[in-house]
């Protein structure tokens, strides 16, 4: 098995920075006569057939999911298996954001790495690298930190300053000093450009997941600069809501594959 | 439909302040030729007859269902409308962990409140109260911030000091800035019953409920005198493996009624 490093590698290879997060809201799709859970599938497979020759990965959100019950949690299962069948190229990033006491994690881990058989998910860092382990343990695996999240009300406790420092750089650093797996990357959302290049002078050239671009407003061109690793690299340009309902219409996913181009193409004229 | 809070105080009223953790763990439960999910909705309906007449709250923690996938998740759909069903005085704590950004949050909201039908979630302070407002504007649920986990590691971040005050503190004065529908309440574990002291000092008389008892190995009856509120109530013990897994065989059910109610006597004894 490839990890989940070594496929974003292959994708940074060939260009490839957009992650397209399949976040499904059935009031957004295309209308259809079968259950919330065939809807979803079916949604998600059309997406991913037209656009994984343009992704460096697929980021399902689980909340989107779980809303729907055991319909949308076989949904979310079906869609990982897909892309691991259609595009196993391609890493998925679970975007979970789990975190608990570690005998607690051991069975997040299972979830994400066994039952979705994820290449990566997010975790909140609130409980500390010890509690983190069953994650990170799992070498082959990524495990992206939330460091700086995309919502406007993020500072709250991410801006608080212990020792001068803000605590959103403190947890940046806790993920590298946690990283003796070479398997730790970190969340920044493209609404805070200002913090990614902090961020990123921060953590060397491990991945930063960045979230926050389209519908949230986050600003492209500033972000792919700032979040470069030294190897012109390191960079997860995760869309969810402007690719997968650019039309609600029977040409959803030409309107899908036409944003993830465009979009790409933002990202190599800011390279 | 009772709110939580209410549901609560008639407990309290009664005397009890046991939460039994519904932490199904396959390697643990009696024998069976079942399938794991009918193996846990089973073993959880024979707890919840075995305890619930001495109980506050069941807390069902979702990390161990969602090991299981499809049939973990209808195990716990399944243990939770039981609980509704077989003993609705008995609020339903979803120890979930879980928090986004709002547009998530609300599919997260959905999940516990509706799906599960929950009365309260536990949530992550990190991403701030802007974020949880999908939680926490459902006024009849309780919103459970985690501020003093159980883990031994809990200090990495939590005890990061900002402006003089541990961040642990800042979250828990968040808790209580964001309780504008009286719904808030916050989680800290019996592990480290000084932090306990500290933070009912600073959160009034809202609930605290206290992991960390049992298998953990957190001091009951200082936690017990430590989290009281003003009115000698405000208080969930949480226990989970330590009442589940009293015993393997065939008397299980007894067993951890045995417990429970030896828990509650030394409960009662701290008061």
């Amino acid at each position: 098995m490839q990890n989940f490093i070594a496929l974003l590698e292959t994708k940074w290879e060939e260009g490839k920075f957009l992650c397209v997060g399949l976040d499904p809201d059935l009031d957004k799709m295309p209308l259809s006569n079968e259950g919330p859970g065939k809807r979803i599938t079916g949604f998600n497979k059309t997406i991913i057939d037209a656009t994984h020759d343009t992704v460096c990965a697929f980021k399902p959100n689980t909340a989107f999911y779980e809303a729907l019950g055991v319909e949308g949690w076989r949904a979310l299962e079906e869609t990982c298996a897909y892309i691991k069948a259609s595009a196993p190229d391609v890493p998925i990033i679970l975007d979970a954001k789990r975190g608990d006491i570690g005998n607690t994690n051991a069975a997040y881990a299972k979830m994400a790495f066994d039952v979705c058989k994820a290449d990566a998910v997010t975790v909140h860092p609130y409980q500390g690298g010890e509690a983190l382990a069953p994650f990170f343990e799992r070498k082959e695996k990524g495990v992206l930190w939330l460091v700086r999240t995309s919502n406007p009300g993020a500072g709250e406790f991410q801006d608080l300053k212990a020792d001068g420092e803000e605590f959103y750089k403190t947890v940046a650093r806790a993920a590298v000093a946690w990283n003796m797996h070479g398997n730790s990357g970190v969340v920044v959302g493209t609404t805070f450009p200002k913090e990614l290049v902090e961020v990123r002078a921060l953590i060397g050239d491990i991945p930063i997941l960045m979230p926050g671009t389209g519908a949230q407003g986050g600003d492209l061109p500033a972000s792919v600069k700032a979040g470069l690793n030294s190897r012109k690299r390191g960079i997860i340009i995760s869309v969810s809501r402007a690719i997968l309902y650019a039309s609600r219409d029977a040409d959803f996913a030409d309107a899908a594959r036409k944003k993830a181009q465009e979009l790409s193409g933002e990202i190599s004229a800011a390279l």
